[in-house]
């Protein structure tokens, strides 16, 4: 009978009105169950193994302009590890002070997404390095001039022979993406708040993050932002309730349909991660919402179809906020040194 | 008498032909009167007194690409000090693609300079440090901008409150140079090889690069090229002896002589300094002599007005290389957070 008695209970508890805050160790099952941490240290890749060797020289390929056409643009550029792995412009700057199409996304935990872009078109950081070393508005360099670039540097042979020690050819295009994206494995932002109540510790995050994780997975947001990432892990239609306004989502760029060549669904994306979100302003495809209110307003409209409160809103900014983890520690590197064979800049 | 022999002898070595080496104690001495070491640590500057606050402020400063109008480009994108301090372009290029006039500097010793900028038309770093912020084609920024953004950044308030707690308004124009001129300060290069042969150690340069100190003393080149930053002290005439050709002279910048009003002497510049200079290609304020050998052949034809074997620029080169020191260590800031205040990039 007293069994019963505490089921009933319990029940009750758990059918309480939204605005109650169900009992932290409810919420943190509840979490469990649709979230993961960040772990401290990265994953394995049998494809890519990563060693320091090749994880050191992705760091200095990472930082290096001479990558670039210009010689002035680096990955670190649009990516850049001190502002969350971002460059906090709309649409990123590159080669000729063109202005590219869409948002430059985190770098950081990136590994733990399905596919690298907004569009998914790049199945994994190694194949996601490529496209803007090459992009005429973003690099703006080629394979060809990349190698020749690394290779008129002989500190560079030297360091891709020790990273890539089977390699007939240690310099080339393969090698370099594999070391860059060897890199970026590395940069997971582990122990954000969230995560150590993900790990059990109750007091990680204060009650209106609670209130605010709790309408996250209520309300709907969870059904795409889950995961390790919370998010990073599918594609949908940005407006899938009610199409958003055109600020947000300008009517040119049709996301995935592009690449997938269907036209039935159009304006499809990939839900992107929300980790360290209170870092990487703007927001969005096209990086038109610059704050965290903006973005969670025009999502609960047009992803969830719904309005929700202010309160309620803030206590979800709140949640967002406990996402931001512990930023990867960087020794600035020292960068080969050039020759007089080394090709000049091209602006 | 064997004491007259001795002397005798030694007056031989001394005045022996120039092709050969002085014994290494003779060439140390005479190397000593001309040149100082490094120093392991930062000079005092009681106008500017450095505190780990501070130069921690100017370093987060430094790297920060908020600081230019675009919010792309950082001090560290031209002075990159993964690239001993300089960008590798002729000259650089900054805010609208466009290119400035002159090649950038090295900031690494910049400290032991007599002023900055090629003309010397700042006093010192902390002058220096207002113009590649306000100039149009540089960061594109202002004082009243750059203010604003770093108020809006609530982070930054309270790390210019610890840098200059005597200051009733911390974050000023006045304070932001100030720190950033901190931070420069602290990047020195000690302990070359040729500091360390200063300091007593006969083997720290080789042969080669002894008989090329002997003839950059002997020629000539140290009459310009001495104290500690072989150069940086003094200003002269870019063609003393022979007017260089026009690609490395262009007609249009007249130097100095814009900045003193002089017309008697055109094409005045500051002296480089010749620290690091292996690192620091391309050379010149034009930017237009991309290797060592070109600049030693163009320097010894336009100042000294004699021609030298190669043999004795190759030495002359050898020596030049041992001018590399010890780069300073840097760890990756992490840049304070932006708010919705924060005033967005302008392009």
């Amino acid at each position: 009978m007293p069994f019963l008695v505490a089921i009933a209970m319990a029940l009750l508890i758990f059918l309480q009105s939204p605005q109650e805050l169900p009992a932290a160790s409810i919420l943190m099952v509840q979490a469990q169950k649709t979230f993961d941490a960040i772990p401290d240290t990265p994953p394995n890749h049998p494809e890519n193994p990563l060693t320091p060797a090749k994880v050191s020289l992705g760091k200095k390929l990472f930082f290096d302009p001479r990558l670039s056409a210009s010689q002035m643009i680096s990955c670190n550029t649009c990516h850049n590890l001190s502002l969350g792995g971002v460059d906090h412009q709309a649409t990123s700057l590159g080669h000729g002070w063109y202005t590219g199409p869409r948002n430059a996304p985190t770098v950081l935990n990136s590994i733990f997404n399905i596919a690298a872009f907004w569009d998914g078109r790049a199945r994994n950081l190694f194949e996601q390095a490529a496209s803007p070393l090459e992009n005429p508005i973003e690099m703006a360099s080629s394979d060809p001039a990349i190698c020749n670039i690394l290779i008129s540097i002989p500190e560079y042979g030297h360091l891709f022979e020790e990273a890539f020690p089977d390699s007939r050819e240690p310099i080339c295009f393969t090698n370099i993406r594999k070391a860059i994206a060897a890199f970026e494995i590395t940069l997971l932002t582990p122990n954000a708040p969230f995560d150590l109540f993900l790990k059990g510790s109750e007091d990680a995050i204060g009650s209106e993050a609670k209130r605010g994780l709790a309408l996250f997975m209520d309300k709907g947001c969870a059904k795409c932002h889950m995961s390790m990432n919370l998010g990073g892990n599918g594609y949908y239609e940005f407006g899938v309730e009610n199409k958003p306004d055109q600020k947000y989502l300008p009517p040119d760029d049709i996301g995935r349909s592009a690449i997938l060549k269907t036209i039935e669904k159009k304006y499809v994306f990939k839900v992107p991660s929300l980790r360290n979100v209170a870092l990487t302003a703007p927001y969005f495809h096209s990086g038109s919402a610059w704050t965290l209110e903006e973005a969670v307003e025009v999502m609960v409209q047009s992803q969830l179809g719904i309005t929700l409160p202010p309160s309620d809103r803030q206590a979800i900014e709140a949640f967002l906020e406990s996402l931001t983890g512990k930023q990867p520690e960087i020794d600035y590197p020292l960068l080969p040194r050039a020759t007089e064979e080394t090709p000049r800049p091209v602006h």
